[in-house]
């Protein structure tokens, strides 16, 4: 493996986790699924959707023409309503929900779902999400985050979204191991998976007071590019991943949108996690060689709604 | 006169009042700013800053190489940070606010500035204000536009921007009596100019409740294009309106943005106020055409700040 994913606090929880892990040992996920045991199985996700036109565009291209298979989206942004009619009227996509508390662009903004007043730790002096995750960790509490992703999930299932899964925009509502604890709360409470692997920091300190169980899922390997491997470039990053992937669960979070004005705008001063990197993202998956090598590495996409009727919500 | 406009209760209350009207018919506004009595006076002035970067672009363009003059924000758009940095930035321009308490697209929307549960009557179920004017002259109560007009004059001036003037976004804030009470106090209160004419209809009612004064500034023609303006060509209408202008104040609402991807998407399914729209507003507005027009007609660009600091606030 010649690339190596570090800890980004700022805009991800990413971290390389290499041992296979699961409740039961006996029983790996690939098995519950009905796949070997030494299965290479893959869920290709793309992270943002619903923060700007330019996203959401390119995130369904990429679902319809690529080799995406699931997608997460950000309820409290002003693009929410245009991807919740597209998933919505394509039950058959996986789109999960992408918890977010923090509105983290210099020039767009956006507040909570909830009415600001009833999540006041979670809002800044302006009105908005704090941008940075230290700054909810340090203003915030977790019955505020509790109470916010409750909102996002009730406003996705009102938009008629099929909700296959939770994750957390930024790792925010990972960020500790109280709003760690609301989100694996919710996510049991709706019976969705929500992402998880055992490297998580808060992880460790929150297994000392609550037992997962096999419905928690971990996932085995969790990757996503670094502002090293954009320098380095992002075809190069993901061919490695793929001809280099390890049996068990593993999730790509890449973030997919068109380089173009808006989205230039949107991420100004900001060239990492940017609009020419997620160009690249989507250049990538869209890809014919992405496709060959997904076929030449016998791997297999596996989405989180399988995972969710499945495992989740088997009997 | 050949284009007549029409009230247009959806995007705009757009009128033409023919007659020229003051408080004190013995002083015209013309002449508290120091001009003679029958000098053309316009203020040519764009709508919707805010509302997406397409908009703030062109809306910035203009102001700067173009005839544009004034303009007004929309505080709860999610590109209000954006104009708002511009506009604290850039004290020498005039900008006020188009106080909005609707939103009207398909697929890309704004709550409140205020909690939405201090203003529940302004906010529709899906957490956003609701897309009509009809709907919010149902729903809401003036107790509850008026919280929110001052919520977005006090976040407005917590950005820094010297607020000139107050108008009214699709017309909703005068959209009633009771609302337009609101909308002439909170301009009193803050000693700015509030758009206002003579034949709107509200004001007829209300006048029999309050007393208007020499500082509620009525502009004595407000012109902006109509969808069927729109299909004859910008240009045209505008030349025409340049061409006739009549002695007095006049105030042309614009519409500016760059026809890009953003914008088509913003507007989708509406080409009236469309991105094609505003694209022509631009056209025209930055054009030599128009430069000329205004000196072959002897009209003169004034500022809502000019009327704001020699009339509104003038001891």
């Amino acid at each position: 493996m010649k690339f190596l994913i570090r800890l980004i606090p700022l805009f991800s929880f990413t971290f390389l986790c290499s041992a296979t892990w699961s409740q039961d040992a006996s029983v790996t996920i690939a098995e519950q699924l009905g796949y070997p045991r030494d299965a290479k199985l893959l869920i290709i996700h793309a992270d943002d959707a619903g923060v700007s036109h330019a996203e959401n565009i390119a995130t369904i291209a990429a679902m319809e023409d690529g080799i995406v298979n699931s997608a997460s989206i950000m309820v409290p942004c002003p693009w929410f309503p245009e991807i919740a009619a597209y998933a919505s009227q394509h039950s058959e996509k996986d789109f999960g929900l992408h918890l977010t508390i923090t509105s983290e662009w210099k020039n767009y903004k956006w507040p909570s779902a909830s009415s600001k007043n009833e999540v006041k730790s979670l809002i800044n002096p302006n009105g908005y999400f704090y941008p940075l995750v230290d700054s909810v960790v340090v203003n915030s509490n977790a019955r505020d985050v509790e109470k916010e992703i409750n909102a996002q999930i009730e406003k996705a299932l009102k938009y008629g979204i099929d909700v296959t899964h939770l994750d957390a925009h930024m790792g925010a509502v990972m960020s500790t191991p109280e709003f760690l604890e609301a989100y694996i709360k919710k996510g049991r409470e709706y019976r969705v998976p929500v992402l998880l692997t055992n490297d998580l920091p808060a992880l460790e300190e929150l297994k000392t007071r609550i037992q997962l169980t096999s419905k928690d899922i971990i996932v085995d390997h969790l990757y996503q590019a670094s502002p090293e491997t954009f320098k380095g470039g992002m075809e190069a990053f993901y061919e490695d991943l793929l001809n280099n992937l390890e049996p068990g669960l593993s999730c790509f979070l890449i973030h997919l949108a068109f380089e173009n004005e808006e989205m230039k705008a949107v991420t100004i001063d900001h060239p990492d996690w940017g609009a020419r990197w997620r160009q690249e993202d989507y250049d990538f998956f869209t890809s014919q060689k992405s496709r060959d090598l997904l076929e030449k590495n016998n791997i297999v996409l596996v989405t989180w709604r399988e995972i969710r009727d499945k495992i989740v919500r088997a009997q």
